[in-house]
């Protein structure tokens, strides 16, 4: 199966590397990075640095697509060569999917019209106006359609697994999750906002407003 | 702070990239990709290309090191540019730091010898043998000796938080977190060989000896 991971500039690398790393463990996955053109993509801050191996022209179907997030997310709400692919490629898919900001272009795509979606916690209220029904999970799979959506950033990883499980069996997604030895001590229980006081909620805006 | 983490041939892209995604949100770090040369790193598979911004002598005194793992990680055991990076930048770090088998170029520049550190799962006996003690542990931490080590891939997540709050504090770690949405809801208790029975273990043999 081929796994196809759109990286556009300003992405968060994190949103396409959590699902990249469990999805190329296994066997019957092939990961190619795609893009507007081949060549170097910087993330948000301009820190890092991906390389596009394939244009959306010479992936035209992609068994698995993967779209992640980020605040360069907001450039394609109004159309893009990267919601067109994805409108074009999601009829012959397995499963279309997104991480993070990522379901802001399937919304975009039309594919999450009066779907109930998930996305990053701040981004609710934009994915709403695009026609989904945001609900507070980590991950919402809509089988039957081949859509699922991930919730914010680190949620790509959980989603990667349940991917595996979907498309290959439980014993795979276990190994890949072992694999990456997925076994997860937090040292705080601050992974959403329900869950965090006022004073980190202020610090995590104040981060926003210098790094996106 | 100056945050530097080398590539190399054949990482694993998540060591790198999951500490990366916790520490770039804190404008306190600046982060730099360091390398022997400038330019493109493929991963272990050769299905993701990163970017070296710096080379090893450009970046002389970083405060925070993060050193990934992946198979590449073998050609540095008996000395590399690499390693003499590391072993020359340690003693003016505020903490030198690695993932995975990134663990074992630690060892390799000395930095491990007679203390406990972890690594992946699979690697503990190779740690042991270049003079570190293995511990089960998810992340290993000498403050006083600025040194701490990550078990696998995901593990580095985990180390993330907490060298913001040991560096920041932890309101910034919280923050960090909760930017990146970091609240696992992983789909099986399968993240370590203890947890897991042969059927998970065989498939990840199998899966190793494919892709590693």
């Amino acid at each position: 199966m081929q796994v196809a991971i759109p990286l556009f500039p300003r992405l968060t690398a994190l949103d396409a590397i959590g699902p990249y790393e469990v999805l190329q463990r296994v066997p019957e996955f092939d990961v190619v990075f795609v893009g507007a053109e081949r060549g170097e993509v910087r993330t948000e801050n301009g820190m890092l640095g991906l390389t596009v191996d394939a244009t959306f022209a010479e992936v035209e179907r992609p068994d698995v697509v993967v779209v992640p997030g980020g605040v360069g997310s907001r450039d394609h709400l109004e159309g893009s060569s990267l919601v067109d692919w994805v409108a074009a490629v999601h009829p012959t898919t397995r499963m279309t999917t997104s991480v993070c900001t990522g379901s802001l272009i399937l919304a975009a795509a039309g594919l999450l019209t009066g779907r109930t979606a998930t996305t990053h916690w701040g981004a609710t209220e934009i994915l709403a106006k695009l026609g989904a029904e945001p609900v507070r999970q980590r991950v919402v799979a809509h089988p039957e359609q081949r859509i699922i959506t991930a919730a914010g950033v680190a949620a790509g990883i959980d989603m990667g697994i349940r991917l595996v499980a979907l498309l290959v069996d439980e014993v795979a997604a276990q190994a890949a999750q072992l694999g990456i030895e997925y076994d997860p001590e937090p040292p705080y229980d601050a992974g959403h906002p329900d869950k965090v006081g006022p004073e980190v909620m202020a610090r995590v805006r104040e981060f926003s407003a210098v790094r996106r």
